[in-house]
């Protein structure tokens, strides 16, 4: 189950409305959601894709995809992931009441795609078996204060090797608490990434987050819908659904909550400075996504240019040409690019959103 | 007679092989070529302006002027400012022996059409009536390393009100020479700008610069050439032409050479950085020659961006879209931009030049 629901401001402007982060071009030549397909294909069997989007990005992702309209359940309103993975868990358990299913952020870049694939498998089997949730756990490789933490208990026991209960969900920690979690080896980044039967999800569900339990009655018991129908029942779901992300409303509060540790490079793909980091930015060491870079002798930069780019006495900037957009930022500032798109926003700029 | 034979590499992506500097449009919404044409007009009469150019821009320069071929004189070879000047002195002599001329470079930058006029009209006095090779001198206002300075010398007498003698051409000084200048009162800037009558000019170009004279001999004496036959002359006279700065091979040799102290603003737009000095770019300022700023926060930065525009986390930059090329460059590295254009030269690459 590919998660294509988020919008990607901070990659403004190559990220756009109509056009948002999963279908950058940012992994290895490919789209992240291509990447992310590709990932899933790894694991799934052949018609076992779901993707969940935005109506605004539906056509989209239905072209780029060659799904079929029925696997991609188009959410009538942005209601964050809690309601876009129950809504997903409790649609397909109606056709497939012992379904596993893996959540797979679309925007993610994950090099090793047979190590992902591996720790899917194995996830799933303690899903299917312990009835867990099971959310995949990265060994940090820096003291990053942009990802959330999770603290790792004890094992979970010798028929799940590998696999450990969670003792606690940390919120993005300073810089302080960063560098110590990296030294102690109990803390993982939580990656978004989970694997659950839809069943064990819906009860956790049930114990831990009443309203979106209440917002999901519509499609309790099995049945099968489509077209307008299916659309129908969704906006009924939609109506009074809370807004939360899954971690806060299910995963924090749960205690079937496990994790399995991995090593495998991982990003989020969060920012431009982080996307910089992922393809090898360096000082001295400029990479360029697209277009030709003509000139530059400082280094460290990001160039997106689509044609010819000339640098001098810049450095740690990324520099993204969009066509009818550019963009020239300091890498470190990128976080903030969120606030040019709320200022365009503001300004009631949707021609260049 | 406007110069128009500068390359501007130093305005590269924006001035290009085939749309030299003359062709920005950074005079107030006009080109400087149409600046200059538009000051040259408030003191010549119709049809006493004259164009020297390269052939690669003759077409360019006859569409936008609008001058008539035979006042265009096509350089068959770029041989510096002292073939040009001396070349078109002569050729205007052999027409009209008492010719007072006015040498306008086409990339300078004078916001005060009027006192500059009066300024030519008074230099052009003294240019008749004592045969003085006129030089403009600009008050500086502050202490510029990138300029020429002219030491002043006595006055020229009470015939000619305020020209003055020059002691001494003075190149690019160091910082504290230059602060020094500005403090003493005894230098003005060297614009460039020249006011003289044919047979004077070429009176000194005999005294100063033999090679010069011998290479201007198919021209002497009177006579009327246009179309091929005037390229044909002019085809001889370059043959063997020096390539020297007028300043060099005549102004600093000549004791004819006179100045008239000026106080208008004035600049020759040398460099990204300068020109966005003139367009008034300071801390907290941006400025926008074409396309929209959609963000900036720091400010200082100078934008030409054919579109939108977001900065952020960068200042004293320039970004220059020239549809096919972009520029990032740090103003006060801008001197360098040439050095872009040399490694591009070196790489056959013609088509961004």
């Amino acid at each position: 189950m590919i998660l294509a629901g988020g919008a990607g401001e901070r990659f403004w402007p190559a990220s756009r409305a109509r056009r948002p982060k999963p279908f950058l071009r940012v992994a290895d030549g490919r789209t992240l959601l291509a990447a992310a397909l590709s990932r899933a294909r790894r694991f799934a069997a052949p018609g076992a894709v779901w993707v969940v989007c935005g109506a605004d990005h539906a056509d989209a992702i239905r072209r780029a995809t060659r799904l079929p309209a029925r696997r991609i359940l188009v959410e009538p309103a942005r209601r964050n992931t809690a309601m876009a993975v129950a809504m997903a868990a409790a649609w397909i358990r109606r056709s497939e009441p012992d379904a596993v299913l893996a959540v797979l952020p679309a925007d993610h870049r994950i090099p090793d795609e047979r190590a992902f694939a591996a720790a899917i498998r194995r996830a799933a089997r303690a899903a299917a078996g312990a009835g867990a949730l099971v959310t995949l756990g990265i060994r940090p490789t820096r003291p990053d204060t942009g990802y959330g933490y999770l603290h790792v208990g004890t094992a979970a026991g010798p028929a799940w090797p590998g696999l450990r209960r969670v003792r606690r969900f940390v919120e993005k920690p300073d810089a302080a608490r960063a560098a110590r979690f990296l030294r102690g080896g109990e803390h993982l980044w939580n990656a978004g990434i989970f694997v659950f039967s839809a069943s064990a999800l819906l009860r956790e569900v049930e114990a831990c987050a009443p309203g979106l339990h209440r917002a999901l009655a519509p499609l309790r018991g099995p049945g099968r819908a489509a077209g307008a129908a299916a659309a129908g029942l969704l906006a009924r779901c939609y109506r009074n659904a809370p807004a939360l992300p899954i971690d806060v409303a299910v995963m924090e509060r749960s205690r079937a909550v496990w994790t399995l540790p991995v090593a495998f490079r991982w990003s989020d793909v969060g920012t431009w400075a982080s996307l910089a980091d992922e393809l090898g930015v360096a000082p001295g060491r400029t990479r360029i996504l697209d277009g030709e870079l003509l000139f530059d002798e400082c280094g460290g930069n990001l160039v997106w240019g689509r044609r010819g780019v000339a640098l001098l006495g810049v450095e740690g900037v990324a520099v993204v040409d969009a066509g009818d957009v550019l963009l020239v930022t300091k890498l470190e500032r990128s976080p903030d690019v969120r606030r040019i798109v709320a200022a365009l926003k503001a300004r009631g700029r949707r021609d260049v959103l």
